[in-house]
């Protein structure tokens, strides 16, 4: 079984929405077990969420984009980590990240940059959405998967003045669940094979 | 008289547009003059257009972001002013950027960091869109200023299979519009009490 | 009088000590005044320091690198400034940032990328170290002033195992004090012709 | 036989030298087989370099920091690569990055992060150094392996005055062999159990 573990913060729910979605999307994907995790819920590293993320193949990362990166709750487990970053705890996992602003560009890809740079400092490798943009010509729509045009990782939007309920809109929503899917793959492709790889 | 240099590349004339639209703008804030440059005219920097830009007060930069930064001839551009670089000959200046693809998102924030990084190398001062986000609810729309929410830089989008006869929209060349007069009023302020700034 | 704030956390001492050169050199600018402001006492944005804050012209930030951005006290500080940005209270002040880390390089262009993003949504106008490099030839050596050599904003090197007594070097603290004072004097040339500028 | 291709540019030869050693490295590795290209012999993408690269397990993409970019070179291929990238050619393709320039720092996070922006857009799975960092105590030196603590790709820096043949320094050359090791096992590891990935 390839396990794949999803940490996140959640401001206002949307968010969360997304990782429901990334996690559907993964746990559809035949011998991946999925489970998600609130950023500020796993405590320190000497407790039990942090024993289950360790023996994960893939942890994918996931925040709003406030202020141009990552929540504050996010960076905290961030911090958090530089304990497990000292035993190189991560080295090799399959990393991702997703995030979520009202605005459509939003200097999301700040916070996505963000994450990149902190799965490196990790040892772990890094995989993005793997998809061909959506809406970049007069034929397409709002409604195409990835709308928004991203690479390194997921990107949602949701307007400020709708809850989580129906923001992000489903074009996001499916789009979360092909990249759960395809980080699911990944990391089970990379674990069938896995043994210890140098320095 | 304080004067404002637009250094562009365009490969299909999206970017091109932009420029117009940036110095439109800008040439109408009192007191302004306002030249565009191909960075693929600029020659060595021992040529005619060198000196003026090395008396402007101010440069924007752009290009269309290509798979995730600036065009390689704004990159040819950007290289060829190491000379300038190693007499400080920028130093003190006002610098923006702007980029234009077909995706929403596709990247551009990478391309406008490189700008800023860039412009951090000559020691320039670096001014954004100063504007707050559009199309960032349920009652906004594509029609909005800055309805990419850029703030790094100016951000515009060109379907992939129109000219720049119609991409980017209307609402990107009225952002780009207001985009150069914020520059330039930001220049002309600067230059009023300019004098040299130490170390 | 022209004022300029300096916000910053420091987790072990490092930053603060980095804070106070930043200030001394800024301190010995000719009309200029300054204030350092620990990130985590500043509360919430309705309270008193928050409004000094609102009339500086200009803040510099400050922070460790800590597992590839910002430290979280330091991101907590950002998201709270939130409620400023709505009402864009810091448009057009003078922007910088400076960050400590233990390895040379250590992701600390990330750190200051994500200031100067952070920078730019508020419409603040940054400003780097506009500095040469130092240590980068036969010649130079470690205690050259910017000898890490950064441009985007001030980075120095505190080793792992040392206290904030003796770590940053000298040489980063020399550099600290010339990069306070040129955001000193770009503060106090830019408000002296300060006016609203316009979008 | 699991394949590395290395693209690069150099300009005056140091980049050369780390393209070597990267070589050296990934080649020691029992099933391993290496090439180097230089991105401004490849031509079009219709031409016979580019059947080997569409071929191959993995890419490092390798070039001097320019003004706080990858090289125009560099970014020529980049470019060119677009028509690769309309069909998805490389995409799930293990992709790393280096880069060298005189400065310790001297943005050189700035041109890794271009390049794993740019793997991301062609769908590549991007694998950093793996590495604990160096020369970050006071019983470190500056002949550590990762003696400028860089994760997100391999990080090396050549005095401005010293030709390829003493630049980088030892210490970068060994850094680069590990770090060409790390990518052909990741490679390796990968293609072992190598299977499309959706979406």
């Amino acid at each position: 079984m390839t396990t794949l573990a999803i940490v996140y913060h959640s401001g206002y729910g949307h968010a969360a929405a997304l990782a429901d979605h990334v996690a559907k999307g993964a746990a559809a994907v035949t011998g991946v077990s999925v489970k998600t995790y609130k950023a500020e819920e796993l405590g320190s590293p000497d407790m039990g969420p942090w024993a289950e993320l360790a023996k994960a193949d893939a942890i994918v990362f996931g925040a709003p984009t406030y202020m141009g990166s990552a929540s504050a709750p996010m960076k905290q487990l961030m911090d958090a980590s530089s304990k497990v970053w000292a035993g190189q705890g991560w080295k090799d996992k399959i990393a991702a990240g997703f995030t979520v602003s009202a605005s459509q560009s939003g200097d999301k890809l700040s916070t996505l940059m963000q994450f990149a740079v902190f799965a490196a400092q990790h040892g772990m490798i890094w995989t993005g959405t793997g998809m061909l943009p959506g809406n970049n010509s007069s034929k397409a729509s709002i409604e195409d998967v990835n709308r928004l045009g991203s690479f390194l990782g997921l990107m949602a939007q949701a307007n400020a003045d709708q809850g989580p309920d129906v923001a992000p809109p489903a074009a996001d929503r499916k789009t979360a669940e092909l990249f759960g899917a395809r980080i699911a793959q990944v990391a089970r492709q990379w674990s069938r094979a896995r043994q210890p790889v140098a320095a």
